[in-house]
């Protein structure tokens, strides 16, 4: 029986070439799917130093080994190019049924070449590959976008696409499958500078597996294990709208550009908060988390907005980093940037920034076209989302992120600009867990807290070890560690919400070498290698991009700014001058150095003692 | 027309002596009354070095020059003593209805002194005063006291009192009237020491005053004033009840025995979470204010513990000195501290520093009979305020005050008694309102807020000019005016939550004049220099009893501990290593100095290039 190496389609949007290839068994032995692929592909395909938003960089789309099978949680997708926020290695995962439906069609991952001479979308299915007009889609957004699709290619069809922003070239435009993206690194913004505006794909769920017997039963036991799982149960339950809570209280919730480290008033957009106003929740394919919990305003001048999600990092993005505490703005806030098509963390982010130079005076209103950027003005926010998508105005600055912003205001913004290689900082302050700000300084693609989550600081995980969050290179095999597992469930794609860490263990390589054929998978130990292996071959990737030691590197604040974990003007006071004030206050009274009441004072006062 | 300087009553329980006496006018025209009485018949009678607690103190109580008129707020009355805490001087203020009552007994002061051989009180009318036998008295707390007293002497009668604890010289007891309380400096431990159970006048509603119908139209324009000031509609609204929201916005809320400046959680605590378990307003005689809150727990395991008052002083000595939020408790305690007859502030500071003594070690289980003290535990709290209040077990030390307390425990525990002279710090941390800080440093009773509260940092008045309220020795000439502005006041005695600072510059001189018939009282500049002489004269007597410049202290903490706003363990924190860890992280991952995946890793892992 043939190994299951999967199939890819290579496709040319300058020639309209469209290629099906194999992938060879080497390939598969040392890099098994997923993000393996895309790194593998990428390393050897890219030229070096290709501009990002250019034909010559490519644009990959992987499922992972597992996804459309009858596992759970495996089905997430992802993006691999070279970033052009960073310049660097990038890969961004997304959720919903679009990674199994391109496994439905055959294939693991499609490579996408050169760059559309007009809007353009390619169609998909088993037989067919289409690189069609994209006139009348050009200018939607994401949701229009989808349900125009839908209409026609019919609701057998799952789609990624574009929005406003990737096609204005935003710097962190995303690539948006229903309402979840791949939203980090810019991966939108390269499929723009393709003119390519979604990849729709038709499909039946069948999907080819090596052994699927021995599959089905392994499968079936994951059920069980994900059932059992804390992880899972608390997902189902919370999703991520309540890590708030968690950060907050360990003072590591970026508020005011990573001034501090909690949020007054934080107790107005808690999980709790949140669930108020929860509608529902969505999971992706086959999977009974369900962890994407959807919100709808219901009050204040937002009343009606709603949006499918809002994680913790999108919650964060439009709260603490401009200090508002309007849980109704956030939500509006994250349904803007996920119709618009921007990654939610760098938009917050910038904003955050742009806040504080506005603080500092860097920007004035002269700037921001008349807008108020005053920490907690929310409508500032709304408003600037939607210049930064349509790059207006100051939104046209701000739209290439932190870093390049800085560059174009001057004044000494950099200092402000809170990123790693480019890549803005996620919500959890590097001061406060040091491992995932080293895992930021550290990952192939900036500033990510996926990929290297540290979740012995965050959440007291006990594998492999329990951590001090203080601790600097004492952990730094925690770093590795975290870094190289995430590489290695990313071959999956294993969604770790839904319980990874738990199943993966005792299962995952069980079911790779069943789905692919190769036994060597089913060890441990041999799987922890591919995840270092990839891990390296992003490294040498980035190497060869020119980046090194010196790009390994957090912001300055973090460095030379103590936390604060609370805004409060007295934070750090102390009593230093007693002996001056005393020295005042006796004179001030008439009274001798040594505090006596002069005989002069006394005189003055009629006391005769 | 003869002036109006005032009588009082000379006491001896020693002998049994009563005498008559009237304020000589030069006492009068350089000291007016109340406070300026308190200090100048002190200073003039009290031997220096004497036992606080011996036969040879005085205890002098007094209304202020106003009392018992038709004035509003101006009846407040005070307890001067040499205080058993500092060995300083002491003054210490209550409000209730005692003071017009002294007066309406035609007294503007009596001076107790000796020590009576029995348990005693005394009963006092216009036309007589009894030192009678209190042996059915003794044993009652304060409310009990009171009800008996009625009973006794008539509906028409009030009186001043001690509990439990000032039977049992706990350092810190007051001396109560209805359930306000004379409270700081032990005022109620010296009335213990001399068997003086209570003092009750029985008296009708008549005063004297040297011009009554200038008085009266006076009086008149003082109601309407009052009724504009901004200051009596807050303190009508809220009386102190949420003064924890600005303390804990400003950082300066002490938590933890003055380790933090805000309280987690402290939105459980807010004004607005008393307000809903409020059951009512208590004024003092002839105050519309009715500042003094009444409340009533509701749910919990300290449902249906009641308390009339509850002040902001009060609500902070049993949530943040033990970090509790929980507000039941905090009613109890204060009902509790009112029953038993002790001083909130030093109740509650010397249990925080307990709690703190028992979280470094210094104390165990073993020396707390078998409490748990571990912060947050209220129901330990309860149980220390019962064991102080009676003297039993680990509540014998405790009664001693922070400062005894400490010397008596040892091993270090003096670095966490959070006193000035002895006196335990109020809920305003030094650090964050330095002119508050300093004021403690230097009023003449030891930490009091009260001596010199500098408005200017707390609510931002702007009386003589703005502060920032981290300067220190900048602040010198405001902590100077706070100090000596209040002891102007207190002569009348004013109460400022009535809108004193409104109306007093225009009014005060004025009325005062028209009271005692001494016209230049109503120069403002007169006025002040009184508060000044009354200021100077109070540390001449603290300069006798040995304590000069190197008492002028603030705790060590404050001088050494930086102030931080919240209690997070991050607070502080910055990324210190980073090129160590990266040494480390590269070492770990098989790559050279610069970040470079060596051959040799290369080749382990299989990659070639």
């Amino acid at each position: 029986m043939t190994l299951n190496t999967g199939k890819f389609l290579r496709i040319n949007l300058s020639s309209g070439k469209i290629v099906e290839e194999s992938v060879p068994e080497k390939i598969a032995r040392d890099f098994v799917g997923g993000r393996g692929y895309g790194i593998k592909y990428l390393y050897d395909e890219l030229a070096p130093n290709v501009d990002p938003l250019g034909g010559d960089n490519k644009l990959i789309m992987l499922n992972g080994a597992l996804a459309g099978s009858s596992a759970q949680a495996v089905s997430r997708w992802m993006v691999c190019t070279k970033s052009p926020l960073t310049g660097a290695f990038a890969r961004s995962i997304c959720g919903a049924d679009f990674g199994a439906w391109l496994k439905f069609a055959g294939y693991d991952f499609i490579i996408i070449e050169g760059k559309a001479e007009k809007h353009a979308y390619i169609h998909m299915t088993k037989d067919s590959c289409q690189i069609l007009d994209a006139s009348e889609l050009w200018g939607k957004d994401t949701r229009e976008t989808q349900e125009w699709l839908k209409e026609h290619h019919g609701s057998n069809s799952r789609t990624a696409c574009i929005g406003p922003a990737g096609e204005r070239l935003v710097k962190y435009a995303g690539i948006f499958s229903d309402r979840r993206t791949a939203g980090r690194c810019g991966t939108g913004t390269v499929m723009g500078s393709k003119n390519l505006k979604a990849i729709t794909v038709t499909a039946d769920r069948t999907v080819r597996l090596h052994d699927p017997e021995a599959f089905k039963k392994l499968a079936k036991e994951q059920v069980e294990l994900i059932r059992e799982s804390r992880a899972f149960q608390f997902h189902k339950e919370w999703g991520t709208t309540c890590t708030q809570d968690v950060t907050n209280k360990l003072g590591i919730y970026p508020v005011r550009n990573f001034r501090y480290g909690q949020q007054v008033g934080y107790e107005k957009i808690t999980g709790a908060e949140y669930r108020k106003l929860r509608t529902g929740g969505i999971g992706c394919y086959s999977c009974p988390a369900h962890c994407g919990k959807s919100h709808k305003a219901v009050d204040g001048p937002y009343a009606g907005a709603t949006t499918e999600g809002l994680e913790y990092e999108s919650i964060w993005a439009f709260t603490g980093t401009i200090d508002s505490t309007n849980i109704e703005a956030s939500i509006l806030a994250d349904h803007l940037c996920d119709d618009f098509g921007m990654d939610t963390i760098s938009t917050g982010n910038t904003i955050g920034f742009a806040y504080e130079l506005y603080e500092k005076g860097i920007l004035s209103k002269e700037d921001t076209d008349g807008l108020d950027l005053s920490y907690g003005n929310h409508a500032t926010m709304i408003a600037l989302i939607k210049k930064i998508a349509l790059r207006e105005g100051i939104g046209n600055i701000l739209a290439e992120g932190t870093m390049r912003a800085a560059t174009i205001i001057g004044k000494g913004a950099e200092a402000y600009a809170i990123h790693v290689k480019g890549l803005e900082l996620p919500a959890y302050d590097p001061r406060g867990t040091k491992a995932m700000g080293y895992n930021y300084a550290t990952a192939s693609i900036g500033a990510s807290h996926c990929y290297g989550y540290a979740r012995q600081d965050v959440f007291g995980a006990i594998q492999p070890r329990m951590t001090d969050r203080f601790a600097e290179e004492e952990n730094a095999d925690i770093v590795v560690y975290n870094q190289n597992g995430t590489a290695m469930t990313e071959i999956g794609v294993v969604c770790t919400f839904a319980g990874g860490w738990d199943w993966v263990p005792s299962h995952f390589g069980k079911m790779l070498a069943a789905a692919r054929g190769i036994d060597e998978l089913a060890d441990n130990d041999y799987l922890q290698q591919v995840g270092e292996r990839i891990y390296t071959l992003e490294r040498l990737f980035n190497i060869r991009e020119g980046l090194g030691r010196k790009q390994d590197t957090l912001p300055q604040r973090m460095l030379t700014e103590p936390l604060h974990t609370r805004e409060a003007p007295g934070e750090g006071q102390i009593v230093r001058n007693q002996d001056k004030f005393l020295d005042r206050y006796y004179q001030i009274r008439g009274w001798t150095k040594e505090g006596v009441p002069s005989s002069e004072k006394l005189e003055e006062l009629g006391i005769n003692i």
